[in-house]
């Protein structure tokens, strides 16, 4: 198994995470570890002595004898330093949303197709077990076809100065939506609320339409009093509800369903509609935390070649539908056709 | 203190519990139930041998000795009866929704206020003890100002063939919103879809907005595998959250809030947010059944010459937004200025 | 199928049930309703028209139209109506427990037997959906040996002057425990206090012995801040978490366990003990009223001379439990033979 | 603030803590990690390199430069390592249980009094945010004279070979209760059961008894599907439940309880007991990690020769009631005086 160099590009609050990670997997290490701050820095070489530490990213992308860059800096940064990687000949992976603007997430994908980089994006909430076990279950039509999915993801949480919650909780549950969800949505509309004398939303809700039907919802906010991460995914067969705040049980598929039946010519109304009501099921999930199982895929696909789970055209689809949602909230609502 | 005696019309889902909280008032009775289905007429005389039962409307209008009548019947027949009743002397209490259109409900209030009749719209939840506590702390001041309510109502229901959910299950909150909320709504977007082939909603999402940046949201749905009552009230100093499924402790006030501090001129940020986070206190509520509540209320109001809490404009604020939401729903979420 | 009537005695808190339960049985009739207190006989006169009432047993016991008498008097006169019942030639449904003593239990069941009567004792929980699914699953082998056995009933109660919260609370456990045991309990302590200078314990600890090496634990308790109905039924393939005062999925089922591997000899432990954690499962359970069932199931029984599910010896164990239990309570908790 | 440096001695599941939060308390540092393993001496010093590693107790025991040291070995060695500790002139904080038998214990505490040593047990719980709440409140009397402490500390655990479920799970309730209990138990009772071939208990239910009337009951299972540590703390005044698996609001203070009224001399009952209920508090609790203050507080105790909240006497109190209930245990539940 070929030896892999990682360098890390911010050590802010997500970039521990990465180098304990993509440092843990099989002959993989990370030998870098880039911050402009010199006490971020200082942090980075107590933590991690083996990787040398820089405030300058040349130091890292001159590294011959590094093969990719983990980007873990603020988002608008993502584009200038996933485009010098990739020129550079590393393959990338970068934070969650992928880019600021869905042009630059259009461009970078361009640019690793032409350098024959892999280009990943941490969508982390792809490998949990509950997500892959929703996903398995979609695929083997055993929740039958979807109906609608609505998300809760809300807490108490700091007012961040420079984004709204949108894009702060957002990708979440859009990378989930989106790596679920058959087919793509066609148009959208987002309401928020910015409170306390703040310009950026604390509060937004997201709805989502697909040709067939199908519905998507979603509610972000930083100002409530309890933390609140509850999912509903509702199939014509089955239907789950994901609660990633148990300690266990996370996901439950509940045989329940509708069955409508024709009725009489003559009857008033035309049809009945009954419910059905089965067994609950907590399928056992793999308890293997995330992070580690996606490293260890950026690691195989950088080895072998292979496209990631969360390739460029992810991260640039949710960057589309935030940038789509950003849209519609400044027009106070207004549905805008993806 | 005066006798009075009631005639219920319509003796359905709703209507016996109405016979058995008014019938069981301080000197009151109910004289007579009216229903067009003779089985349910059968029902009626072996629950409440004491009242007389009948088909016929007349039969109850044209006694001289009953005071009120309570409608209880489909809403689409409310107004008809409610406009024979008053003309025919008679104090009238209207289950929710008060009618099927503004129009309707507007020519009721002015029909009782010229017969100087009472009219009473069944807003059953303004009665719990739970609607009643945060009526208190809201007016109180404890909370401070009002940011946003945010209110999830959903299970697995029987799809109504002449209905939609918003019909079903919005009036509730849209009367507990109504009743706690210091101002009205000045537009609404409302999102639904409908499964299962039917032509009503099984699912809507409405958002409110507010002249004061408040807004208010819900979420109604026949088509969820768990029953969920859940809702959000956060002002500036204290948060509510409010369980109508908890066993006990259904109102959670959580002593938390956002404290912004203006920083240096120099700062890059011009602010900082914080969060403040002390007890939580779940105040004792009381237990009374709220629709026993509620017809002590109404007799009171009749015998006293009272304006109820939930009166005939309470009821056609909610029958507004309901026809706005209806609206909405018709044009895909088109902003609809109330 | 043959007509059926019974004559209620005692019309308290739970005589109302019994009369609802019976008296809606196809073809059975409540005829008559004994209690001593006037102010009962008029309620009785006002639910149930259709019964005679009185205050006098014998009016009952003599009016050949009786099939059978329900029991629901305080459990000091269990023996003596019941004895009078069946010499009577009635059948007899009597409160749980079924007597003060096992002496009168044992007694009734001889008399039951020579006048070739129906004994039955009101075990309400064997008729829920919940125990009967858990009874399924154990005799299905489903579940493997039992282990243990662990049951929580507390609340904050009413205490009682008469009895103490082991005769309150702990026969409802007891019967359910007897009922799912393939084997008999050969011993045990109960340990107690006597709170609020009472003479009752208010608070019992009872812990049981089996031959096979399981045991069972109970608490049971009025001096509780929150109401829990909680019991761990452990076996060697499963285990379930049974859960009363959920709203839903009250029986939860667990592939989980235990795997012992022998070890190497050379290793310094023997063994190496394993857990295995596999899905859970909530099954469907029926949601009929017990009392419903168990009302159904006695008319079953007096019209087809069947021995109930809960017969003469079922409340003669649960007694002898609570003697026995009552006896090492006095002796602070000393191991009792049964 | 004189600098302190620590001496650990085993590097098995808790060492890394102790290392962790000793070595972050302001001037200490971690300078010695010892194990008997090489494999977790090199664990040690990948995670500790400023620490030196070694499998030689003598090493940390004669440099003059180690103030204390931290025992985190199996607890069959803890009075050994202790007492050769002492004599060298080294504070001492030890891992709960403090030793494997009072005698060693109170050895300890005699040595440890004679060389003028600090000697602190781990006793976690007590730094917590939870139990320092509960502490205050019944020392300010708010709570009441208390009347019972009930706690249930279950999961699916590892059978451990050389000790039973009741020296596992054990000493953390005992040192709570220990902690709390204004008065100490006279004696106790302990049932218990070896499932799957095993020796040592994996199932315990333990009973203690005081003088005043209240009994504390403890429940400790390796063999339960669910994780649950629950634990009521009645009052006469107050009543708290503490649930240390609730994400927040762990502990709750009821402000129920008991009302007993004298009845009239002519009534059958002498008193009639009610019960009052008002409102729920869940306070806001320390969020600190237990163990950080634990560590911080014994820096503070060596520094300024103050003895520790949990000092050998707190110790032993603990190891002598869990030596009484193995003897209990032994012989079948009986009672034991201590």
């Amino acid at each position: 198994m070929t030896a892999l160099n990682f360098g890390l590009i911010g050590f802010g609050y997500w970039g521990p995470n990465l180098a304990r990670n993509f440092g843990a997997q099989e002959n993989c290490a990370v030998s870098w570890i880039c911050d402009l701050s010199p006490a971020r820095q200082k942090q980075a070489t107590a933590s991690w002595p083996a990787a040398r530490t820089t405030g300058r990213l040349e130091d890292v992308l001159e590294d011959p004898e590094v093969h990719a860059v983990l980007i873990a800096t603020p988002v608008s940064t993502h584009f200038e330093i996933a485009k010098r990687a990739i020129e550079a000949g590393k393959h990338v992976f970068i934070e969650k949303p992928m880019t600021h603007t869905s042009a630059e997430a259009q461009a970078l994908i361009e640019l690793a197709e032409k350098h024959q980089r892999v280009l990943a994006v941490d969508h982390t909430f792809l490998f949990t077990g509950a997500v892959r076990k929703m996903k398995e279950m979609l695929d083997s039509g055993e929740l039958g076809d979807l109906l609608y999915f609505d998300s809760v993801r809300i807490n108490l949480g700091l007012f961040q100065h420079d984004i709204n919650v949108l894009f702060d909780l957002g990708p979440h549950d859009l990378s989930i939506a989106d790596h679920l969800f058959p087919v793509k949505p066609i148009a959208l509309r987002a309401m928020g609320a910015c409170h306390c004398g703040q310009k950026h939303e604390n509060l937004v809700y997201l709805h989502l339409e697909f040709e067939n039907g199908m519905v998507a919802h979603f509610h972000w906010n930083w100002l409530a009093p309890v933390k609140i991460r509850h999912t509903l995914l509702c199939g014509t067969k089955k239907m789950i509800v994901y609660d990633d705040m148990a300690a266990s049980e996370k996901v439950k598929v509940y045989d329940k369903g509708i069955v409508v039946s024709q009725l009489d010519q003559d009857s008033l109304a035309k049809f009945r509609v009954d419910y059905r009501v089965g067994d609950m099921v907590a399928p056992k999930l793999d308890q293997r935390e995330a992070l580690a199982a996606e490293a260890a895929h950026f690691a195989d696909c950088v080895r072998n070649n292979k496209t990631p789970l969360a390739d460029g055209h992810a991260g640039l689809r949710v960057v589309r539908m935030l940038e789509a949602a950003q849209e519609s909230l400044r027009k106070g609502g207004e549905r805008i056709v993806l």
